[in-house]
């Protein structure tokens, strides 16, 4: 007997004809002998709904309302999961975040869990009932409701998982799995069948939208084997694991982009200590968050030029900021930008073992009469800005190059 | 400084702007140096929107889960309506039922109150906020979500007012109180500027609709002055109070109908000891509630006819139910029955005082041609059964005969 901790985001619970779907699915499982707690998020559109209202309310809605709001969401989704389940003539119980309970910080929208009591979860699992649990929100030590924000429903997951000490956390998608790129650009993009914590941490990190990024930390840190697959078949989806040695047989798992991005160029700023603060520290205090940074080498004559990006939804704001600090700091050069930017990115734990990737990348991008203006790497990515138009063709020369039509993955072993 | 307990129904707060509005009423109140509590139901629509998805999943939907289910209604609205109060400047803080805390039996889906916390209330009113609380919910001593059933919000504002001790609790709804008659049918209807409770209690239980009967009960038992009154105007309502002096000069106050019953006759049962038991036994074991029970003196041939009334819901599972007990009692009459009928019903505590109310009702009713099949007292009301299209007619003519549109409370003063 298993224990499996089942995720269904938004499309999968959609409407009641859905919910009931998923219970069947359950069901299923529960009948092979496994023990199965649920995890829902709302249905989709109903954050949306919620949000337009709360926006009618309030410019910016206080969050420790909000949080009140978005979480009836989830509460809606369990408590008619769980009577689908007792029209099936099994037995389920919900529970809410503070129900179970979800202890978190005080953050609201964006709130860490602390501890999670399995108590109650346990003793309804050993009345051989399922568990619905609502995703994506918690309680405070002072009893009030928060939520974990974006993707929250991802980490209650894989949290649950942890504190159970489950077998497995599926995460259930309206896609089969994490594949090599985008299959809506690239028509060759093929589902990976493993991948390890740290490359799915930079592909969700680069663009990637199955899984949220703290819950894979989470699931690295604790050791929680993430399945990630459709909720419409029965096929196998990505697993998301420990890295394994036969990873490194693969040097490139994946290329994505980013079109959430812009980019900002100053030029002809003194070459002295201390400019870098001068321009970084008003944008940080106006909770801009900045990706990339490159500052050129001066090149002689004591000036350099200072490039970054935000998020295109911080870009007029950003330039307005920068408007007085430019001022201050004397750049002869203005300012330079364009949100009109992706950031292609390949990822691969193999890249550890092996030189020449970013080179190659460079090689086929500048064959493609595709401009680099910015790049950055880490031990297992790199990442170059190119212009937004370039995205698609980029994708799938890169995804050709690195031959991700082919699993490679097994390589040492048929090699022998 | 007053404490004022204000409640709004599913109406005042149907969408953004009403639930501003109510917000600006509020702050008004507030700035006027009182303090206020403030309960809410649900979006009007929004508890049968989520009963037509309980519907879906489940023929006869779980109870607890239900109220996980409906409980989400009301978090919407409060959360809504503090971001409301924060967008006029002011300060405001939500409670769920779980919150507060209103602590409930275990009867899902009609759940009573126990208790309540009134210690995070004070504290959030002595910090000069407006505290917004859920209506209609409370929580067991497990920590399950309950709800209070129908018109729940009313003993949920009632209950609070009594254990803050509250100067008024106000019901705000889309009338402009309590009426002599229902206004849609009888334009002579006036509002009534002061009803005793147990006048409140006959009317609410007898089809009046503005006030819940628990609710009644409720601030009666603990002696909370209830303002019903309209959400769109300023003009004072109807108070529903201790009985005073002063009501005593009227003899009736008013005049109601209630059409959601239907009527049952059993003719020819014997008359002996246990055939009241025989016929009603399996009736409320089917959990179907009866009202009015009448069995006719026997007249000489050792059988009697036996009259009651059910809800209209409960009409054709009765009948079935009644097709074996007919014939385990040798009833030779067979069933007559009817669901187009109306209880009409007149009540007052002057009643009390003055005899000849009940026949002149009669006599009433004789006049415009209207057969009578059922009749009942109490010490404050007489209520007749009669044919559903003769509604308008009777409640006109009662309201006439009684003349309930001149206020003739103060009487014994304008006499002197």
């Amino acid at each position: 007997m298993a224990l499996i901790v089942q995720k269904f985001g938004g499309t999968s619970v959609g409407d009641p004809e859905k919910i009931k779907n998923v219970a069947k699915r359950v069901l299923k499982n529960k009948k092979e002998g496994n023990q199965v707690v649920v995890i829902l998020s709302a249905m989709s559109g109903e954050t949306n709904r919620l949000t337009d209202f709360a926006m009618a309310m309030q410019d910016i809605p206080d969050s420790r309302e909000m949080d009140v709001l978005l979480s009836s969401g989830e509460q809606v989704t369990i408590s008619l999961f769980a009577m689908a389940m007792k029209a099936l003539g099994d037995d389920c119980v919900s529970f809410l975040g503070d129900q179970v309970k979800i202890l978190t910080d005080s953050s609201h929208t964006k709130a860490r869990i602390e501890s999670i009591d399995t108590e109650s979860i346990m003793e309804v699992l050993n009345d051989d009932k399922v568990v619905v649990v609502a995703g994506f929100q918690g309680v405070d030590s002072d009893g009030n409701i928060t939520t974990l924000g974006r993707g929250g429903s991802d980490t209650t997951a894989v949290a649950l998982a942890a504190v159970l000490n489950a077998d497995v956390c599926e995460i259930f998608t309206d896609v089969e799995g994490i594949y090599t790129a985008d299959p809506n650009i690239c028509n060759k993009a093929r589902k990976i069948d493993r991948i390890s914590y740290d490359e799915m941490l930079e592909l969700a990190s680069l663009g990637a939208k199955v899984l949220d990024i703290r819950s894979v930390t989470f699931a690295k840190q604790y050791h929680v084997p993430i399945h990630v697959r459709s909720t419409f078949t029965d096929t196998e989806g990505t697993w998301v694991v420990e890295e394994e040695k036969a990873m490194e047989g693969r040097i490139v798992s994946g290329v994505t982009y980013n079109k959430s991005e812009a980019r900002i160029t100053i030029s002809g700023v003194p070459d002295q200590p201390g400019i870098a603060t001068k321009i970084f520290t008003p944008i940080s205090n106006a909770n801009i968050i900045v990706d990339m940074i490159i500052q050129n080498q001066d090149t002689g004559n004591g000036m350099t030029d200072m490039t970054f990006t935000v998020l295109r939804s911080d870009y007029e704001r950003t330039l307005k900021i920068l408007g007085s600090v430019v001022e201050s700091t004397e750049a002869t050069g203005g300012i330079h930008s364009s949100d009109a930017i992706t950031k292609i990115s390949i990822v691969g734990v193999g890249m550890r073992n092996h030189s020449g990737i970013a080179s190659t990348m460079f090689s086929v991008l500048a064959n493609e009469g595709i401009n680099i203006s910015m790049i950055s790497t880490s031990e297992i990515k790199v990442s170059c800005i190119i212009n937004e138009k370039y995205t698609e063709l980029a994708v799938r020369a890169l995804h050709d190059a690195f031959e991700l039509d082919k699993d490679n993955m097994a390589e040492e072993e048929t090699l022998v």
